[in-house]
């Protein structure tokens, strides 16, 4: 059978419980989806561990092929749901070591992970696996929030703080790190400097939308390069209008269809692995949040694919040239 | 491993997508949960085909053992979750088939299935599967309403008539019908006449609730004893204080704790098959029709616990006598 | 045709926008349903303007024939729906005389009212009808609340003093006036004795269950006796759990099937004119307490039903001995 | 009385059942809403019966007059409501038929009708009317999807297919037909192929934000002429944060202001007809998407209103001109 | 000011954050209102954390006097509201220090605290509080679970555990432990006797049915006697049509007048602090969960009352007889 | 302490009930959060009264420091929360004397308030407060509609007339009025005239999109220059995907983004008084609308902050110049 399922082979209210109807196991898979039902980080709105089923389950109105990337994703990637790792809300340091061995397991293996969160702070943990496979890496960040706060009430790990944890542990390449789509009331007047001074590029919503997306990915790409590099998504980053499901909302953010338009622009990244945070199932009534996170899960499978063809493509004619 | 997976051993928010993430398969399975998520024959509310998923993710909650029934039925009966059964929403003949292959594959192989619906209309094609395997079969049907209409603007398939059908195809011992908990307002005087002139009997809501279950428990078990017999759950049987989710809603019926009881009665009976069915998750923002149905699944799988445990002990007596 | 439009002759989710798809007149009519959509007098939550459209689509699924009343009421009854009084949210007084006058064109003309509320007060004004047409008039008043208290903030107009101002005016015959179903916290010890004073008789919610309802019926039923009497319905006599959607809930009251009990047992009365009030429609996420309330009407109506039957009988038994 | 009642004569929450409360007959009327409660074709989330009801009640917010184009479109069209069809759930094709002839009555009558959906199987019906008294006509399709996948389960008739099945049947002047709005996941490469080898036009949401609407208005404007030209609007063309209330979301589509400048710049076409399909009140919790088609609805009146004084005006110029 | 606000003095919808509008300090306070927004040590659905927030508002709709008990009883033990502990939720263990110390302190002041959790574990730290100040204590625990699961993934703290941790520390009088309304699905077979190995009393909600409220009462105040007792009341013990709003929903429960009934007949104890636990707002859309908790604090405060003035009565018999 | 209280000195979910949990007094307070909590006067969907305590429960999501305008705005004002007016909902006259004394309370003091309504007919009382205090005031009002209909059945006030009884009671320099926003249909082609006769600048959001918001803004700037100025702001001026909780929705608005755009740029006023009305949380499921809200309330603060600093500076200079 051909994975991911499509409507055309079950109907789409046929569930499996996996994303897209996805195998948990296949040959050569290059791709792997994997929840993260962590939520014991977030400060405020709470169930994130919801996320994953219900953005797997808003997947099932997804079809497989990608009309603008002209790719069917998750078959050229032979993808794969491995279900969600069996985390332990009153432990953040085991799940963490525990989301952790997860991820390295995939990406020793050479399979780039998805995955599903659960709260900000478990993308410590996937950059933990990402820098023990990868050293330290390069960071695309979409967020209406920095998350370089240091301590909340004196502790250190939870959702406000993986990047500057991931910052001291050596987690990153400084420089090539991109925080995009900050946005909303502060802290202290600090609280963006907090970011720059690790050396991270912070760019706000409102210089996103005045200096236009394609002028904003130039300069990621410019300086990413080919440099190995994970992406997380916060979905706070999106509008509350187009996302209200989820735990820290912040208004005045870019809309589904800008929000696409950018990620689509994102190729020709080396990238390593990929989450998707903070959707929050308990505040989404009509699901178009967890819509939205399986969607932009899609294209993030694509620009995967993407990056196999052109892999694939080098080899050849490196293969031929010899 | 052993299953259903508990939450001592992968934490319940972490789902498989299966009823209380049983397996598809294993050895000697003798009872197994189908979705059956076909609701093109209901006349009001729709959604039904959301049931299986919704039903499967409230079983989450809910641990392998029945404290009453001093059982673990899941693991007792090598319980397994085969999914849901392809149907075709624009074809009620064609998803009758679909569902009727489906129980009687599973019955011909000496595994009683517990079916989710979908609207009642299913149960029509779960009582021809019934009548192949076992012959004409007695039915416990639980419900506010009969549902031996004989026609919906001239079509003869729909969420009404399941029960005048399944007379007319001989699939009943209709002496052995037995419809508890009829109530609400009727198109006609004659319409609980109409089941009772099929040979059906019929106790509506306020003569179960003045009587005492178990008295009324006492007769079906009289008249049906050891007849195989198939038991039909429409949920709206429940008050709507318990289950607001559902089609049909009629006011005025038994809450949980009668419901539980009244079930938890029904000892004795041969079971060779079981639905559950009009559960409407977009009507059910709390999730508590769902878990409803979810726990009445866990108590029908305990009463073919309980059967097994004596049909083995009869098999075991009647070896010691030989 | 023959109205209510049966979900036989129109399908249930075809609405016309009236109660049961009752027509706005016909001829010989004697029951007559109103909505009343005046919210204005609330105290704490909002919203019962909507509660007349509400009720009337959740009518949809009710079917024509009454089984335990063995009645068509609306059928028998020539009933009809006017539609919603064009009252006007920002004046009070002008509301009530709007009201008034709508329903003591009904009584004149010797059709008996039920109207859909709105907030409590709008009984205020239905009971300067009844007076008007009837005289001092008894009184069934169920609800949590005796509404007898004096003044909000110095305003005598408000939806908790409907009962004092009926006192005043003089229009119900006070030793028999009933309310049953009193229960919840009070602002004074004297809360209740303002009722008794007043000579009304007050049954608490406790007093209720304990006594149990026939008891409480047949000293209504004695006291009473063929009094013209105005049944007023405020569903938060029913439990949040039933009937979570109203302006003042208070649990612990009676379940559906212990209020639909009651209601069915109060035959022999002479009843000429009924209210049901304070459903909010906002707070109905699931349509129950509208389904309840229509369920209610329902009931109503099916009491007339047997009233007129009843005057009939006499009336044909009176010729008859001439 | 002057039609619809305007808020200034009955208030806005008092309804009658109708489009802003809109009369079932009236002479010379030109203009006509028709419900189309039929769901039963719908692929994934089902519910759109109770589109026609919740789009009234949504109406009742609305005034008159159109400021933009400066017509009472109900009042100068003499509008109707002539009220839902009376579909029959279980059988897709007597459906259509009880559609096709309720459309074309109207049509050949003289009168525009918009009809409310509905999934958007409903088109084909409409469009079979539209053929009968027409000929092929011109079609404007607003829609994330083309609709013109073959079969669904061997199915032929379903929501998935109404624009390759009215091709089949030669309703359309195929290359008078745009489908505009389309994007969003694909099931195979040719999807897309399918619509433009029938001769159709495809805008994608994408080209369509990067040409702009009065570039897109202006080639369809041209092409399409003055051919008589069907307009369908599936509210699934507009982003999920505007219209959650829909059955196969699809985000990043136009806003609602976008959304609105584009119908009010349609101008000078020779609508015949219209419909509005795939709202879904179920989900729709906040009742913005029932708005959104309300207005739309008005704004379509409103291109009548338009249309009709432009025939007047020419009438009187050919008049003045004998 | 006489506390709480009564609605005569400010309208119930004008609040000030605090329980009935309470102060947050006076003189001669005897009775505490605290928040405990602690919801880490939750196993499924999350949320409690805004449970004081809701419950609070939930209590606007109060009035200050209970009829039954003939009591004013914020006002007799000049109640104060101290608003929410500063928990932090990423660390158990230091949030149950900061909760203890805000009880121990209130109680050290002969103040009796309500608390308003949070999830189940904060009893811990109740506890903790109570022995510390009064020794081992009785306990009269509420519940549909016992909560004596010893760990979940080797972690000794979460909410399934509070009452075996309280053992080991010796909080308990264990013999004058009754946990009552237990119910549901087990893991094990010996998940029951887990408590009752501790010298815990274990009443079943179908015990508790079959005996009868009065019954059950009675042993446990025979048992009980003076012994200062502390009241944990998680809010599922109550059926979920009556309390949606909770983390691990158990159908089959008491209903709120039953709920009331019981809570009104515990008089004669020497309570020395509650807490009402696990209500979840985001999953309470109608509120009546919230409103439940709210009117069973004024109960619990009202026991209080009826308490001090029986210690009152007493103190003065000794003056006298001096 | 400093307030108001960050999420650094309290956790965010520990409420006080004011904005941001400020103290309801202070020295030197410059600012001043006031509920007025009335929605009698509206004339569609009700229950602005619950805005005020919403809003402040959003507002705990958010930070003191303003990055864009780098202020700490509460803290610089040393703002208050006064709590809510006690309005009387039965009595709108006596409502808005009791909302004008506060309000005029606090301008005397040199206090600027900020109201949270409630219905926008509170801005009548507003006006009038702020007329006594500082002469007839300049106005930018943003909404969808002019709210100048003069009368609502022959009642003059309602939420659809504070603009036209100011102008009568001269409250306003009707030339320095500007009605930002206005869309929707309207009940008579001189609706919009009504606004313009009276001499107020009304701009559609057709043409505010049109000539974008920095041209608008300059031209309002320009026309009102330093005259003391009143700024109101209806929720449903933005587009019902970004504020679905309200009474009378206007599709096709602006989003959160432009909106925010549009109010930062509102620096160089003579602002001496802000209110926001219309916010309804019935109808807001995911707090998107109130947490918008309470975003803009942080805004509207920060003009206030620079003002005073920009006070602050000028008198400075002025007695250095000395």
């Amino acid at each position: 059978m051909k994975y991911p399922l499509s409507p055309d082979v079950k109907p789409e209210f046929c569930t499996t419980g996996s994303f897209m109807r996805l195998p948990s196991s296949r040959e050569n898979a290059k791709l792997a989806v994997v929840g993260m039902p962590f939520d014991t980080a977030a400060s405020f709105r709470v169930g994130a561990r919801f996320a994953p089923q219900a953005v797997r389950q808003a997947s099932m109105t997804l079809f497989p092929y990608h009309p603008i990337h002209k790719v069917f994703p998750f078959d050229e990637c032979n993808a794969i749901d491995i279900g969600d790792v069996s985390v332990i809300p009153h432990n953040i340091h085991r799940s963490y070591e525990i989301i952790e061995k997860a991820m390295s397991d995939l990406m020793k293996n050479g399979i780039i992970p998805i995955g599903i969160g659960g709260d900000h702070s478990v993308t410590l943990a996937n950059l933990r696996a990402a820098a023990k496979i990868h050293g330290p890496v390069a960071l695309l960040h979409f967020d209406s929030h920095t998350d370089t706060w240091d301590t909340y009430y004196e502790e250190k790990y939870w959702h406000g703080s993986p990047f500057i944890r991931a910052y001291e542990e050596g987690l990153l390449q400084t420089d090539k790190v991109f925080q995009i789509g900050i946005r909303g009331t502060l802290n202290h007047p600090g609280d963006l400097d907090s970011s720059t001074e690790l050396g991270y590029n912070v760019i706000t919503t409102p210089e996103l939308k005045k200096r236009g997306i394609e002028d904003v990915v130039k300069e990621v790409k410019k300086t990413i390069g080919d440099t190995p590099c994970f992406l997380t998504f916060d979905i706070d980053f999106v509008d509350p209008s187009c996302a209200p499901g989820t735990g820290t909302l912040e208004v005045g953010g870019l809309n589904s269809f800008e929000t696409l338009e950018m990620i689509r622009s994102l190729q020709g990244f080396n990238f390593i692995g990929f989450d998707l945070v903070e959707v929050l199932p308990p505040y989404d009534p009509t699901q178009i949040t967890s819509l939205l996170a399986a969607t932009i899960i899609h294209d993030f499978a694509s620009l995967v694919a993407l990056q196999l063809k052109e892999e694939q493509k080098k080899e050849n004619s490196a293969e031929k040239s010899l």
